[in-house]
């Protein structure tokens, strides 16, 4: 099964909804029936999996939840992703990149290995420390571009002698090389003045959108501005749903705040 | 032990070197009998050790190589890392970064639990991304500035509308930071154009420098024009040690190929 832009595009057609569930389990935040297991993290997320499988579009994996356990957390990382049914799109939120070589390690670990469908990358280092993901056959490359967090504005937003900001310059270099369109760009949802700009830059790529819910993006807006005619988005939710603002987190608690996500998205569709 | 400042000082003035030692345990390149081995990369790594201790200021442990094998490559990882003396300064090459809830997983693994001195970071994100690794008391941040691969033209180089170019930019702006006595930056030996630069903007920090050896830096030009009156640089090679161009790899020759650094250091001291 390759999951390709026409694959995307059907998948988020046919659920009307462009929701990623972020698998972030916070050892702090999980509940106690699962904190007491041997394998908390993959307990967990096995729940959330069962809870939410008709409602997703991709899962977004924060590989940093499970290497905070070590060789133990990535032993439940491994699990994890086996259960993940194959029509699903699944991500790696790793924010890998290196030189070649040491790309080609990661690239080899997530795209062989693992078998996920895409991986976060961080851009600084330029294109060709991202050769190895990017030629991978059948894999996405999702790279950073202008993030949800304040420090965003520190280097992404800076302006560049040609009139350019930094962001848009990453956007621009990497959607010049052969490899376009397996390239999707991380873009926050809470940076709503730079949303024309994006769409400009790169009309056609496809965005894996964070910052909707706790961070205060406004879903509306963010599916106005930058949805296109291949409905290329993906708005990933995570504490908004697998922690609840309830007591008592559940798989019916967690399935009624992926359904609150994912009504609303149908609404707008 | 605190690892400080002082300490990096005292250690490279003792040895009258600044050799970092990086351990990339390349599994298509480790010889046949650690490969048939089941923990080949901690035993071909616990063999350099025994034949570089006393010839090094610091190991680099490159994450991706043991990544690659996943839950058990971090076994080997966390058990490597148990075998370092604890007055050897011990750096993760992990090129990490993320918003600061997912970065402060990063550095509970590695400074808390892996209980390393020094990790690799990216700065896209912006200062507020490395808080939870630029708080850790006695810990050190290394920086991404200017990197040794061609692709660091890419960004990394680019003019700013100030005049400053993007790697001048982040090393100014997390030298404001309260933290920069233990911030690292990671500089290229292969920058030989730009190496005023960096000290004019960072005369202060030290410098992780890899890209001499195979890169093509060259060793005696990187001592005179980025050392300062700290001895402030860490001049790492790996394969050009850890894999010498011999036919048969051994504990003599990963020393003597130490040694050749080394005694090459010594003179230039």
């Amino acid at each position: 099964m390759v999951k390709d832009r026409n694959y995307l595009t059907d998948r988020i057609r046919s659920l009307k909804s462009f929701l990623c569930i972020g698998l972030d389990p916070d050892l702090n935040k999980i509940p106690n029936p699962y904190r007491s297991s041997s394998e908390p993290l993959l307990r967990f997320c096995a729940d959330v999996l069962e809870a939410t499988i008709d409602l997703a579009i991709a899962y977004k994996i924060n590989i940093a939840f499970f290497e905070r356990q070590g060789s133990d957390g990535f032993r439940q990382l491994e699990s994890l992703v086996k259960l993940i049914p194959k029509e699903c799109f699944i991500i790696a939120d790793a924010k890998r990149a290196d030189i070649g070589n040491t790309s080609a390690q990661y690239a080899e670990y997530y795209f062989s290995k693992l078998n996920v469908d895409a991986i976060t990358l961080h851009p600084y280092m330029g294109v060709d420390s991202l050769e190895p993901f990017l030629q991978f056959p059948d894999k996405w490359s999702i790279i950073l571009a202008l993030t949800s967090n304040a420090g965003g504005a520190d280097f992404e937003t800076l302006e560049l002698k040609t009139k350019a900001l930094v962001f848009e310059k990453v956007m621009e270099r990497f959607n010049e090389s052969k490899y376009s369109s397996k390239i999707m760009y991380v873009v926050g949802a809470t940076q709503k003045d730079y949303m024309q700009a994006i769409r400009r830059v790169s009309p056609n790529n496809f965005l894996l959108i964070p910052g909707v819910g706790e961070q205060g993006g406004d879903l509306k807006k963010t599916i106005e501005e930058l949805r296109n005619d291949v409905e290329g988005i993906l708005i990933n939710v995570s504490r908004g749903i697998i922690f609840p603002q309830i007591e008592d987190i559940t798989k019916m608690s967690i399935r009624n705040a992926a359904l609150h996500y994912s009504k609303q998205m149908q609404q707008l569709f």
